[in-house]
């Protein structure tokens, strides 16, 4: 149905790959990092061998039939998300979770027609924008009692329907994925520069939906700080809020949708705030000989009333993995840009403040993609690529992330770094690799972001990545961290959250959920955890 | 009940008031407004000739009865906020709608037995923090079945209770105000810089329950931003957020209590973010020739990527009627202020922007309180305490504010100014005053604050002031803003508040209060129309 075909068991489309020259320094890497000269290689899934029960709903309304999919590639493709946990499944060929039909709709009154049906019909909705969620956001993995389960996909309502060049807005449809958006508002002379990792393969809705952390380290971090307005489509009917540059009239509507991921209603469209294209940067690289002088310089720098755009701290391990610096020492990566005045005032302020802590800016011949920033960047867009040629391999490469005051994360960050290698050894009998960087920086606590490799039992690799995670989510939440900071929640997440979110609070959000979506068809377990049926 | 008490009839405390030196030149701009040569002045209301009824509720358990108060002081310092609808039915006597009693908790736990209490009785209650409120949000006007009134008032709830200077934030209570918050801070080295005019007696509870705007004109416009996690005592139990620096874990339970306005529970803590003290300060006050030029500046400094502190177009006349400009030019007030690093270049980057539109930089020889910028700061600092004069002459000034998207600012101004000069001159049948500022200023819309002066007729005041306040709330919905910035919603604007918000999203609303307060008691007739008995 989409001219151009995803991938349906890993990143990209189906005509991307990593190239050989691009996997040879990659693969070099993991041969060091676990000491072997080489991995057994399983095949990748195919249609015809992976295990997926018949669809459970055959019969279609005349209004929507011509949208709804029910072959195997469609159902395939709408399985999973792409976390490890994802990909270990589909390389088993484990589809039993496939949904019964995968509908496109072509404009916001099809969503409508397909929510109704599905309510009349008894069947649970999961709303699609570029199933790039590593949180099981829209895998259909539902306890209630359901007539089966509809993924809808936005993928056709990918326009720009309105531009505001006065108030530098356009209204765009939910279902744009990053780079179409950013082609779009290029005519306009405008950017949103918003790149999550998952840019090429999400949506302006799922970001939205989903509450997406983007470019910014700092100010206007999340998607959140962008919307002016919201249209969601909720088995209740549809809501649209008044576009505002700001508004005190109660409890913010935008606020309530942002988060919900889809459980009360599919976001159509909003009206987004853009920018001006940028025509200053300046890019710094700093390295500290211990880490903790890079966080303290940080932390100077999140309450110096500096706001860089990059101001990322890698570890000296992340940075060596990345090959973006040699693993002698952490790296600072900092960035400031701006559409109007030089900033090169800015960085030099702030390459002064990480000296005071003994930061040594590095002297760099390079620049570009091959600077160390570069390297980096190289690697951090890249990768979501590479998850194919690990799962294959048998290497578990997994992340985790959250955000914590600074008073608590000197001990968060010991204490996970500790928990994931003993629970890696544990599990897997063998050592492995956690590493850490800050994603976004805030007066009062960083957004620390967490990866670790590991060589799982190649039977098991699921299993033992998710027992893995589980020592790390409890990890994080012992030391006052949030369960997310911008992966979402997902159904992964929704023990710890429930956990940190305030009972009363959860109670209240259930009954808005209830008003909103009176059947719980809308994405079930997910924010909410009751069900159909369940309760 | 209080050490130092309060004024039961207007703004300030028994022991302050505007002196007659101070009153000279503002009593002779409203002569010269009106063109009138004297007012008669009516006497100022007195606790045994005000109009109360006695209370309807008298016996209370042991455990508050000393906490709570029936006095005609207590219950007529109770009975209003502080806008000129409140003055004028103050000075008329009216304190038909006092609240039956009024509580002063002196801990979480008195909060908590007076929640559960008035549940019991089905008393309704109304938060109270420094009853600044100008849209009745504090008025005992409540229209379902209530056995009466219990606003509980948390002057005694105002400490910190613990400082971390790490991540530089504060444990506070909510019933502290403004100037006891920063003297707390100040012996920490730090500041909220949170300012609001109604500073000097609003609390940092009533901040975060009306979503406060405060000092600074961009980034950080709202209290929202400040704060780390809310605790709140509600009929259905306590509530309290983890604390964090940020969260994508699902909707913000913190942004959904904001805005509450008192109508789920009674905030009694949070965790706020604070700054370190200000070192660099930089102010600059530039006119124009001609008010549109000063409006096209302001949209270019804040789609510019530079961020003032203070942004501050005011109209020709309102720079007049404050005496902090001859009434020939608009004066654009501008402010950079930073704990870290000097801020001129950023002042002389702004001001070449406005010359680019014709601005003018003030040469100024008077600095400090005397500047341009001082002298209107001094009338917005002092402004509330005239309002008793004002009402005693049968002068009413009022004020309403909205945000909108820059493409509409141009046709809401202008409907607006003209809309409210014609209700004056058709309801009061004598012509007055309107004029402009802006509070706040986004990249994609300002936030413009409208005030209006009027001699109505001496017996229906109020009566006349709420015709144009209706005529005005009308002109700003139609022409696309919000009925509030920052004023909040209250009882005044549920009107037009409930045609703004998404009815689905309200109903959700209503349900997630339903929860929270099953007995409908907290508030009753704010945010959520449905009161007890009433549905």
């Amino acid at each position: 149905m989409t001219e151009r075909r995803r991938k349906f068991y890993a990143w990209g489309f189906e005509d991307q790959s990593a190239t050989p020259e691009e996997m040879k320094p990659v693969l070099d890497t993991w041969h060091r990092t676990f000491a072997v000269d080489s991995f057994d290689v399983t095949a990748a899934p195919t249609l015809d061998t992976i295990d997926m029960p018949e669809s459970k709903i055959t019969r279609f309304p005349e209004a929507i039939k011509d949208i709804c999919r029910t072959d195997r590639y469609e159902r395939a493709l709408h399985s999973y998300g792409r976390s490890f946990l994802d990909s270990a499944k589909m390389f088993r060929g484990d589809f039993r979770n496939a949904p019964d039909v995968v509908a496109y709709p072509r404009n916001e009154e099809d969503v409508r027609a397909l929510i109704d049906w599905a309510g009349d019909i008894g069947a649970a909705v999961i709303p699609f924008g570029g199933g790039s969620s590593v949180v099981g956001g829209v895998n259909p993995e539902i306890n209630g009692t359901y007539a089966g389960v509809v993924t809808i996909d936005m993928w056709y309502l990918n326009k720009i329907l309105e531009f505001d060049p006065v108030s530098r807005s356009a209204r765009v449809q939910a279902g744009v994925y990053g780079p179409d958006l950013e082609t779009q508002l290029k005519t306009h002379n405008v950017t949103l520069r918003h790149y999550p990792q998952s840019f090429e393969l999400s949506t302006l809705g799922g970001w939205i939906a989903t509450r997406a952390a983007g470019h910014y380290a700092t100010h206007g971090t999340y998607i959140d700080d962008y919307v002016e307005n919201i249209r969601m489509v909720s088995p209740s009917g549809i809501s649209e809020s008044r576009r505002l540059p700001a508004s005190g009239a109660g409890p913010s509507p935008d606020r309530y949708v942002m988060g919900t991921e889809g459980s009360v209603g599919i976001i159509t469209e909003a009206w987004i705030r853009v920018l001006s294209r940028i025509k200053y940067k300046a890019s710094k690289t700093v390295t500290f000989a211990e880490y903790d002088q890079g966080v303290e310089a940080v932390r100077a720098i999140s309450q110096s009333g500096l706001y860089p755009a990059n101001c990322r701290l890698i570890d000296a391990l992340e940075a060596k993995l990345t090959g973006a610096f040699d693993g002698s020492r952490p790296i600072l990566v900092l960035g400031y840009e701006s559409s109007h005045y030089p900033v090169n005032q800015l960085m030099d302020l702030t390459v002064d403040l990480c000296r005071e802590f003994g930061g040594t800016p590095v002297d760099e011949k390079e620049q570009g993609r091959n600077s160390v920033a570069g390297q980096w960047r190289n690697a951090f867009i890249r990768g979501p690529y590479y998850r194919e040629h690990m799962t294959s391999r048998g290497i578990c490469r997994e992340t985790f992330e959250t955000a914590v005051c600074w008073n608590n994360f000197k001990e968060l960050h010991s204490s996970v770094i500790e928990t994931v290698n003993a629970a890696i050894k544990r599990v897997t009998g063998r050592a492995g690799t956690v590493t850490c960087r800050f994603t976004h920086v805030y007066p009062n606590g960083p957004a620390p972001y967490f990866t670790f490799h590991c060589l799982p039992d190649r039977e098991r690799m699921g299993e033992q990545c998710m027992e893995i995670k589980i020592a790390a989510y409890d990890a994080v939440m012992k030391a006052g961290g949030t369960i997310t900071h911008h992966h979402a929640v997902g159904r992964l997440h929704m023990p710890w959250y429930e956990k940190q979110r305030p009972a009363p609070i959860g109670a209240a959000f259930t009954a808005a959920k209830k008003s909103l979506d009176p059947r719980s068809i809308m994405n079930p377990g997910v924010i909410i955890s009751e069900q159909r049926g369940s309760a």
